[in-house]
């Protein structure tokens, strides 16, 4: 809406860097920037790889999606199949390994739909947003410690349950309302046929 | 869409927490945690206080939005205004706060929205999303260090936005399409008068 050369006084810009935790999964960095009036601040974030998020369409037109216990939040999330990208990975190349992984379905044709920014704050994160379709049924390969239900809904059951407020992963709300403008003509994907078994059994 | 009572054999409980980081911001956890197959394994996320964001609707239909720099992301991100939770307030008098320290405005009618999680796989975070309508604009009070822009943008210009993927935003794509399902019918929700204005000042 504006030009990105008209942002300098909004700009901050990093002093120094440091990373003050490493785990197995979280990456954390404290930075020192220069705020645009000249002083200095702290901004605490993580640094993540990315993730892909599928929203699998089944032929008659209901979504394939799953139920996992989110610790953090101590429950069940309804949410589309996701996963982060490993070092190097491809986005497509991530989501026709975690929709094979987590649900066993692999898809004829992708479409990248968009992208999403879900904790500007604090993380690095994108998660790229793809369709898929022409969907066959394979066997799943969870990842050891992995345990999720995989199940079937149709788009009214999924747009009740976010009104009921029971579905609130922000990536899943955002590809099914993505999923129903492309139905409806007001999102434009490009497919893209797809078959590379080689490079999905070749992924770790 | 299936009872809790069903999650026994996704469910992950607690063995041990460590707070692994401590900053100004991020709260850091590492926890031991027993699967759902008996072994342990870790989880890794930060406490976070939970967010509000508002959906400022001016009376001809336009929604007020912020355009901030994201140091995690290294750009300038279009948004609705939005902030975390202080220690103990209600999530309406944070939305009342925000909402004139960011922008200026106030409201005369709030209406809950919903809640979404935005991080599942690593942070406790909700947003509470809230409409804002009534506007009446006044002097706007930033925190220090905050430097955002504020504008207002149609419902179609909003959509375009997302369409060109300039708008990736969770949050606020989330809020704009609730909005859109609420001017359409589809979305319920009950609207409060508020007239708060000791509360909103007296919060810090």
């Amino acid at each position: 809406m504006t030009p990105a050369s008209a942002d300098t006084h909004l700009r901050e810009t990093q002093v120094e860097s440091q990373q003050v935790y490493k785990g197995h999964f979280l990456d954390v960095r404290r930075d020192v920037v220069r705020l645009p009036n000249g002083r200095t601040s702290q901004r605490e974030y993580i640094v993540h790889p990315g993730a892909v998020m599928v929203v699998p369409i089944l032929d008659d037109g209901r979504l394939v999606v799953e139920r996992q216990y989110r610790y953090p939040l101590g429950h069940v999330i309804l949410e589309f199949p996701a996963g982060k990208l490993d070092a190097g990975e491809a986005p497509l190349l991530c989501g026709i390994r975690e929709l094979q992984e987590e649900t066993g379905y692999s898809a004829k044709e992708w479409a990248r739909a968009g992208i999403l920014h879900n904790a500007i704050a604090y993380s690095t994160e994108g998660i790229e947003v793809w369709f898929a379709r022409g969907l066959s049924l394979g066997e799943r390969k969870l990842d050891d410690g992995e345990f999720l239900d995989v199940s079937i809904a149709s788009v009214a059951e999924l747009n009740l349950s976010a009104r009921r407020g029971e579905l609130t992963d922000a990536k899943t709300l955002i590809g099914l309302n993505w999923f129903q403008l492309w139905v409806a003509g007001a999102w434009d994907v490009t497919w893209q046929a797809t078959d590379m078994p080689m490079a999905v059994h070749g992924t770790p």
